[in-house]
C-alpha cells in the first residue's frame, strides 16, 4: 500500500528514471510503403552517382559551347536524345542533338540551349540564337550525390522525402525498429463503456478511449484491455495479460485509497516499481515500473492527468522504443499572453493555445476546472510549464511549451 | 500542346482555383477507435451533466461545513462510499461519510476533508482535525459541462483527448468526411522501379513513393499507379483508371517537350484543364484540372519540385476535401538566419531548417543544387518563401514559412 509520507520525485528525475529502464525495440525490415514515420535504424548510401549521367536540364539542343561563341550560328543536327535513351555518337565540331529534359547529354557536348532560343530551318539542321556558357543547362554526373555518399542516418524519421531519396538510392526496404505493443486498461467500479447509460454513481470510460488513441498516434499497436473493476483478483490477472506487451498502462486505482489496488497488484505480478508518486501537477500519484521487457505506468484515473502524465513521461518511452533522438518534453518555449499562479512544490503543466506570429511564440492559457475538464484539456494545442518553485509567472515572461499532438496537426 | 508564351499564374490565384475545384467528401460514420486524426462534420453536446452528482476530489471524509467550524471535533461515520455506488443515507448534523475519490456525496454533505487531516478513533466515528470550507474538495454537478452544451464542432481534428471527450458524452461513433483515394502515376521512359539497377540513361522512380507517402500522411487511402512509359496509349489507359479516385497525381510528362504527353492525354481523357504553370520555383509546369469529382495534378517529374507542389497545392486540397478549415500554406513566419536571393518573377520555395528558440522562430535555409536535389529537400523540416517581387531577403528579414510533414513529427 502507498505511503503517504513518501515523498513525490521531481519531474526531470521521474524522466529520467523512464528513459533509463526503456530499450530501443528489436530492428525489422520493412517495405518502403511501410516505412513512413518509421525511425531509420541503419544509414544509407548512395548506390551509385546521382544524376548516373550529365543530363539535359531543359529541352533544347545539346551544343559545344566553343561552338556556339558567334551567334546566331547554324549547326548540323545528328540526333535526337530522349528520356531514357543513350546517345548514339558523339558530337563533333559543328555538330548538335536535339535532346529532351532529363536525357544523357552525348560525349563532345556540354551545354544545352533551350529550345526558345533556337530555331529549325530544316530536319537536320538548327541555328542556335544565344550564347551558352559551357555547363549550361546541364547537371553533370553526381551533382547531387556521389556513390558512396551518406544520404540518411540512424535516429532519423522517414518522412516523404526521405522514402523518395531510398527509391532513388534503390532501396526497396528498409531496417526499422518494430512499432511498440501497447496494452491499455482502465480500472474503477464507476466505469461504464461510452456506448452505455451511466448509472447512478456511474461515469463513462474516456480514459481508455483516449489513451489508445494517444499510443496509436506514436505509431504504437494497441490493445485494449477492456475495463477492470476495484477487484484484485480480475486487476491481476488483465495486468498478468497485458504484461506481454511492450508497454502497459492503466488508469485509476492509484491514489491512496482503500480501493486502489493498482499498485499491490503490480507488485504481486513481479513489476518492480520504480516510483510512486512525481512532483507534478495535475497527475501527482503516477506509478512506473518494469517487469523484463514490459515498462508499466499505473495513471492517475483524472482523465487530464492521465492524458499529461502521458504527454510527458509515456511519449517519451514509446519515442525511445522506436530509436527516436530523445527529445526533452517542454523544450520549445514561449512568451506567456498572461500571468498564472499556482501553490508552489510541483511543476504545473496547464493547457494553452500556442500561437505562432511574426517569427514569434506566444502560449494564451487556457480557463479550466482542474484535472478533471477534459473538455478545456481538449482545446488546448500544448500545455506550458509553471516550474515547482515558482507561485507565480508574469504576462510576458518566457515558458517552456510542450506541443500536444503534434503528429496530428 | 503546351503554348510556350502562355504566362504562369501567381501562386495565390492557383492556389484559389484548387480550392475553388475542390469539394468536401461525403460524410461517413466512424467508431471512435478509426476516429483519429478525422474532422469531425457534426457539433457534439454533452449529453449529461459533468460530473453528473457532485463528487468528492479526494479519499477522506463527507461532512457538513458547519459541524466543523470548530476543530478538532468527533462525527459518527454513518456508511463508506466508494467510487460507482450511490449514497444510501443523507449526512444529518454530527455526521460524517467515509469517501473515496470520485465517489457521489451524499445529501446534506458540502465538502470532503481530506484523510489526512482526520483520526479515526473507532470503526464508526471520525475526529476532523482541521477545518473545511462549504464546497472544499468537491467537484460540484455539472462543473466541467452543462447538459446540452457544445463540446466539440464541426471542422475539429479528432485528437486524443476530443477522442476521450467524446467518450464521456456517449459517443461511440461520429460523422466525418470520408478518407480521399488517391492515385499516384509516374511517368517517364527513363524510369525504372527503385528495387531495379538502372540501365544506361535510366533513373529509378522516386516521386511514385514520395507521393504516395505524402499523400497517406495526409490520410489518404492510395492506390499505386505503377510508371507509365511516354506513350499515349497507355498514358490513357492508366489515366482512365485514375479518373476513379479522388485525386489523380501525375509526374513527370508536363514540360514542353514533345515527349510531354501528360496534358495531351489528359484532355483526351475528359479532364477540363484550369491552369498549366505557375509562377512557383520550382515547379513551375504544373497542370491542375478536373473532371466530375475528380482533381487531378499533373506534377514536374523534378522529385523536389513534385513535393514542393504537393506541399503548397495537393496537401490543401487533400485537407478540404476531409472538412478541415482551410489553413494558408505558409502562414507561419520566421527570421531568416542568412541572406538569399534568386531571379525574380516567380515565388521561390526553398528548402531550410525550422529551429525554435527562446519564443522566437528561425529559418536556416539548406544549401541546395535544386530541384533535382532531393537529398538537401529531404534535411528540411520547412520551406521558406522569396516572394516573387524580390530579388535578395536580407538576414533578420521576416518572412513566411511552411512546415513540412508536421502531421509526423
Amino acid at each position: 500500500m502507498k505511503d503517504a509520507a513518501e515523498p513525490a520525485i521531481p519531474v526531470e528525475r521521474a524522466l529520467e528514471i523512464v528513459l533509463r529502464e526503456t530499450a530501443p525495440l528489436e530492428e525489422e525490415r520493412v517495405a518502403l510503403p511501410c516505412a513512413l514515420g518509421r525511425i531509420l535504424s541503419e544509414d544509407i548510401a548512395a548506390d551509385a552517382d546521382q544524376p548516373p549521367f550529365a543530363k539535359a536540364m531543359m529541352d533544347g539542343f545539346a551544343v559545344r559551347s566553343s561552338d556556339v561563341a558567334t551567334v546566331p550560328i547554324q549547326l548540323s543536327v545528328i540526333e535526337e536524345i530522349s528520356a531514357g535513351k543513350m546517345p548514339l555518337r558523339s558530337l563533333l565540331q559543328g555538330q548538335a542533338a536535339k535532346i529532351m529534359t532529363g536525357a544523357p547529354l552525348p560525349d563532345g557536348a556540354d551545354a544545352v540551349q533551350m529550345v526558345e532560343k533556337t530555331r529549325s530551318p530544316a530536319e537536320d539542321a538548327v541555328v542556335i540564337l544565344e550564347r551558352v556558357a559551357s555547363g549550361a543547362n546541364v547537371a553533370p554526373r553526381g551533382r547531387e550525390l556521389k556513390r558512396g555518399q551518406k544520404v540518411l542516418s540512424i535516429g532519423e524519421l522517414l518522412t516523404p522525402a526521405r522514402i523518395g531519396v531510398l527509391a532513388s538510392v534503390g532501396r526497396g526496404s528498409v531496417t526499422v525498429r518494430r512499432r511498440p505493443r501497447v496494452t491499455v486498461i482502465p480500472t474503477g467500479d464507476e466505469l461504464v463503456d461510452c456506448e452505455s447509460a451511466p448509472g447512478p454513481g456511474q461515469i463513462r470510460n474516456s480514459n481508455g478511449p483516449s489513451l489508445l488513441a494517444a499510443a496509436r498516434l506514436l505509431r504504437a499497436e494497441v490493445e485494449d484491455g477492456g475495463i477492470v473493476k476495484d477487484d484484485s483478483v480480475a486487476l491481476s490477472q488483465s495486468i498478468a495479460r497485458g504484461l506481454r506487451s511492450d508497454l502497459l498502462l492503466l488508469s485509476g486505482g492509484v491514489s491512496m485509497g482503500e480501493y486502489d489496488l493498482v499498485e499491490k497488484a503490480l507488485e504481486e505480478e513481479g513489476v518492480e516499481i520504480y516510483f510512486r508518486k512525481i512532483a507534478i501537477r495535475p497527475g501527482k500519484p503516477a506509478v512506473f515500473g518494469r517487469k523484463g521487457s514490459c515498462l508499466v505506468f499505473g495513471l492517475p484515473g483524472n482523465p487530464v492527468s492521465s492524458l499529461v502524465i502521458f504527454a510527458v513521461f509515456v511519449a517519451s518511452a514509446l519515442r525511445k522504443m522506436q530509436g527516436a533522438p530523445e527529445v526533452h518534453p517542454g523544450a520549445l518555449s514561449a512568451i506567456l499572453a498572461q500571468p498564472v499562479s499556482q501553490r508552489p512544490g510541483r511543476t504545473a503543466y496547464l493547457p494553452g493555445t500556442l500561437r505562432f506570429a511574426d517569427a514569434s511564440v506566444r502560449i494564451e492559457p487556457l480557463p479550466t476546472t482542474g484535472s478533471a475538464d477534459l473538455a478545456a484539456y481538449s482545446r488546448a494545442n500544448a500545455l506550458y510549464v509553471i516550474p515547482s518553485d515558482r507561485d507565480r509567472l508574469e504576462a510576458g515572461e518566457c515558458v517552456r511549451v510542450l506541443p500536444l499532438d503534434s503528429t496530428l496537426r
